[in-house]
């Protein structure tokens, strides 16, 4: 079995460099028939020339067919199979704004919503809440006090909350209270497992007293909860490919998936040019940089097909002044696809090129879905494979076997 | 779970022939920025028609990123997935040489070196002495006696030798004493388990005697082990796949590797000619034959880009007079890539043309790395799949299922 216990035993020390940049939601489809997808039609020199001397292809996430959530497709691209590396999205906040998660600890995220009538959810992201209010509403929520626990409710982003019950013996088997559809009421706490009994009826008294105390603060006036999870212990990315690791990263979410196989999440900025900077500024200081791009996504999310495009044309302008801090292995794909037409993360194969001045050139000339397929890396590359083969271009990897 | 087993109950019987040619590291690379590979530059008549008719692509011995010793490249090519069949250098040294392994016996690789001043070592193959030298200092070391054990110092060419202990109770798991790099010393036998301890001290014991024995016949006045291991029990290459099989190789190693799936090697000869008339001559006797080109693989490590082309070149003359024997199934292929740019083996996929009645064509029409890239095979298939893929088209393989 290949895991990555075995990876541990192959890796080696290089003076090599290897930058993975994640263009959120990269994959598209044409928005007409027989028309061109967003990466298409932006205009990109730069990663066209990189595609021309690099090696391309179409990696699959998870698995054919599976759309992938953020956390599995970014922990594929570290090279842990998200099959067997499953971790909460509560977890994933927590970790995404530095929150001290213990072992012990239950964490689910959260959403402000808005219940209208008869108790049934108008808005699951409670008109989007500025982040000013949800610090407000945070602090009213941590005045909730229940017996033999600690709780902790704290402000992400925007509508976004993070909640952390601790205690000794909690179970995180737990059902989501957000049903993720409107014009339905939350679903009560539920245990999933015998386990997390105890765990449902702290939440159901916290939800209670929760309603009670927002129930004048119209849009903000309940919370939606989901991705109960505990913190996993997994082998670091450090002992696993031996890679000083740094993350760069505007969101949250991505620091936190960084963080969670140890990587070191450099300071938050939600600026390309600056996430750019800092690769630059930090260049002898680690061995591997992921770079997480989250504007196309959200542009894709949004519908908004010529933003994504305009989007993906701003960062292919950097793509020059990466190169000049030569690199030995530099892979540019999205974390899975996100086509505007759609608005949502989707199951589509994701665009990849590997530049290193080891990898076998193909014919590919142009960075886009249609062209990938034709590349070396073939149209249905596991995700999971690509550290792998990024490792070796750096030289960093030992022959297996005599 | 698709094991040896597996096919064990749906192979049947069949008055058909296989040919799997191996090129050994025939995968390349190009010397100049957008130049062509050995492959592509070689004028290769033969093996482009071959393309042409056959199917093509490129397969990946043991994992992507993974580069593959040759024992390892090689299971895969018989079926064997090298990751679950793991052997050491040790028995497939002794294998190569005819050597009447034991189960009980812990066999070494060995390599006669030179030791400089203060134990460093100098050179790790002694100034490549010849055979003869090979063999006197052989018989020297052969007199060596320790209690209770008996000792086999054997000469397998040049440089290069097999140390085998047996007795009963010894371990064979131990690092290697040759550190693989000059200006060290060698490293101290030592056991990595405890049931390796005894032997570790035998091999102390050993090396001390070596190093008196050799102290005045420099260059090769000290020798270097790795690769401790134990004969392991497999399934029969004939059991599994029900074919009577021959190998064809003029180097031990892959005599070695084919003798332990249980593969008739046939009289060694180094020149490739005789190896093609090998296999006219005992046509009738086998249904399969592995016959192993190995001085590609030599002037990719030399480094020398146009004497592998040449030599490929030199393969290429010889396919008509095989096709003229009417196997019904023939790949052409490599054990791994070892591009002459790196000097070594490497990572990158290997070309793969399989010529069969039954073969659906592509539209490859040249034996190449980026031509395969597009061809049926795909530029990813995992190198255990071929012999299976061979199998059905020489129709030795049942229905699965009802």
């Amino acid at each position: 079995m290949r895991d990555l216990e075995w990876f541990q035993n192959l890796n080696q020390d290089a003076e090599t460099k290897i930058v993975l940049l994640v263009l959120d939601g990269l994959g598209g489809l044409p928005a007409v028939t027989e028309g061109l997808t967003e990466l298409e039609k932006a205009n990109t020199p730069n990663l066209d020339d990189l595609a021309f001397q690099g090696i391309c292809g179409l990696h699959t996430p998870v698995a054919p067919g599976i759309t992938p959530g953020s956390g599995p497709s970014h922990l594929a691209l570290f090279g842990y199979d998200p099959l067997q590396y499953q971790v909460g999205r509560g977890v994933l906040s927590a970790l995404g704004i530095d929150f001290d998660l213990k072992h012990k600890d239950v964490a689910a995220r959260g959403n402000f919503c808005t219940l209208g009538e008869q108790g049934l959810i108008n808005d699951r992201r409670a008109g989007r809440i500025s982040t000013d209010k949800n610090l407000e509403l945070c602090a009213l929520l941590q005045e909730i006090k229940l017996p033999g626990i600690e709780i902790f409710v704290e402000t992400v982003k925007e509508y976004r909350l993070l909640l952390v019950l601790r205690a000794e013996g909690l179970g995180a088997d737990l059902a989501d209270t957000d049903p993720q559809e409107v014009g339905m009421k939350p679903n009560p706490p539920q245990a999933l497992k015998p386990g997390s009994n105890k765990t449902a009826e702290l939440l159901r008294q916290f939800l209670d007293q929760a309603q009670q105390l927002l129930a004048d603060h119209h849009p903000a006036n309940m919370v939606l909860l989901r991705g109960f999870a505990k913190k996993p212990v997994w082998p670091s990315f450090e002992d696993v490919f031996g890679l000083r690791s740094a993350a760069i990263a505007g969101y949250p979410m991505y620091r936190g998936v960084a963080k969670l196989v140890g990587m070191e999440a450099l300071e938050a900025m939600d600026d390309v040019g600056m996430e750019f900077q800092t690769v630059r500024e930090r260049w002898d200081d680690f061995d591997f940089f992921f770079l997480h791009i989250k504007g196309i996504d959200s542009a894709a999310e949004d519908g908004d097909f010529e933003r994504k495009v305009a989007l993906i044309e701003e960062v292919d302008a950097y793509i020059p002044e990466l190169l000049n801090l030569n690199p030995d292995a530099f892979i540019v794909t999205g974390d899975h696809s996100t086509p505007s037409t759609l608005g949502s993360h989707s199951w589509h194969p994701v665009p990849v090129v590997l530049w290193s001045k080891h990898c076998r050139p193909d014919d590919v000339k142009q960075f886009g879905e249609r062209a990938c397929i034709h590349g070396g890396l073939g149209p249905r590359l596991h995700a999971v494979d690509l550290l792998p083969i990024a490792m070796a271009n750096a030289q960093r990897l030992k022959k297996f076997g005599a």
